[in-house]
């Protein structure tokens, strides 16, 4: 049995929740409300996460996270529909994508939403329980960046170095899809959904020069294509349960 | 064909040349002098690793990067010697700790290197070509990031905090390897490769708290069967072809 520990609108269970539709896999949901109530540094979480953050697969009772990890794994479970190349170059240019998704991708987006999405949500609490809520964060080096950037907040400049390092991302995009359909060739693939979801934060946090596709119309090809696939339309009907 | 393009003292480069060891594949050795050439930043290697970065392998005139991705390639190229679990979820586990390895445990040992390593080796240069070497690093966030630091320099705080980073994948190793002889369990794979190079780097900057194990016994008997396996013997043997 697969149960997925995930939250609605979080680019990391996106990833997963498209792995498991495009596999046409039946999954139990366990939504963990990041937004209001911060439910990923609970102890219950905690125990099942340790590092403190969605998605956590459960599969027959064994615990896999990280979600690119948790995509070959699915892969390798259920490999009736495939989605890595067979051949171990095109493989290594999977991974080599996955990784550059999330340290570079995933990591410049989450400073970018700081200002916009993260302040305001912890802003809610007071004082004293946004500093209690993010002690509880298990990892040092996470832990020290929000507290820094809740003192001295995210600049200007950061924001715009950050947007030149997504930026440089999607011109590497363009150039491989410019020989599409998807970013390995013909078949899509894990590295396709492994950055589908950050697409549509750029949307979110209106970062318009990153789908101006004016000037990268592979890629704006490419996200038309994926956003008309049965598994992103199911992954995107998986709205917030508890604002019904 | 096999040929490795590495520098005899990068630790992602001992992981390539772990790997082909205990597999006893034959390569050929193209040395890439980074240290007092800075030879990775040489427009005929950019052509080769755009990235700038050491190593890179060439089969058969393919170019594979990315150090834990040329690991696995390289086990799905040649599995006569398997170095990967074939069970999914501990196939899972290898891939979280390589990703571990790489991306907190190279990027901490990069900050503490660099009074002690980086810098003296680029202030041999005078200023204004220093300023051209650095102006040559294709990745915007490793160029800023060296330039702040060749400006303000890494100060104490941050290398201790660094340091505690690395203490604490040290601890999860040693809880794992209670359980050992391997990080896996009873075989060896690529993960014990991967991170076996930096053991060595923490020996040779000084971070005597790190390799101190009477507080991590398993550690210490996991670095001793490593160091006596004939693949890192000969991984170690490797000196720098420049010095003779």
């Amino acid at each position: 049995m697969l149960k997925l520990y995930h939250f609605w609108s979080s680019t990391c269970s996106r990833r997963v929740r498209l792995c498991l539709a495009e596999k046409g896999l039946e999954w139990d949901s366990r939504h963990v409300d990041l937004g209001a109530k911060f439910e990923h540094l609970t102890d219950w979480y905690l125990k099942i996460n340790p590092g403190g953050v969605v998605p956590t697969l459960d599969h027959d009772g064994r615990l896999v996270v990280e979600s690119n990890v948790i995509l070959e794994y699915l892969d390798e479970s259920f490999p009736q529909v495939p989605l890595r190349p067979t051949e171990p170059f095109a493989r290594a240019r999977m991974r080599i994508w996955m990784d550059k998704f999330e340290h570079v991708v995933h990591r410049n987006i989450n400073l970018i939403s700081f200002n916009r999405r993260f302040r305001p949500r912890i802003e809610k609490y007071p004082p004293e329980e946004r500093q209690a809520l993010i002690a509880k964060v298990p990892d040092a080096e996470r832990r020290a960046a929000l507290l820094r950037r809740m003192r001295h907040g995210v600049s200007a400049d950061e924001e715009a170095f950050a947007e030149q390092c997504l930026a440089a991302i999607m011109d590497e995009m363009e150039q491989s899809l410019a020989r599409g359909p998807w970013l390995l060739g013909d078949e899509i693939s894990l590295a396709d959904l492994s950055i589908a979801p950050f697409l549509e934060r750029f949307a979110v946090n209106g970062l318009d020069a990153l789908i101006d596709f004016r000037a990268r119309p592979a890629l704006g090809d490419w996200w038309a294509r994926m956003q008309a696939r049965p598994c992103y339309i199911e992954t995107y009907a998986f709205t917030n349960p508890d604002e019904e």
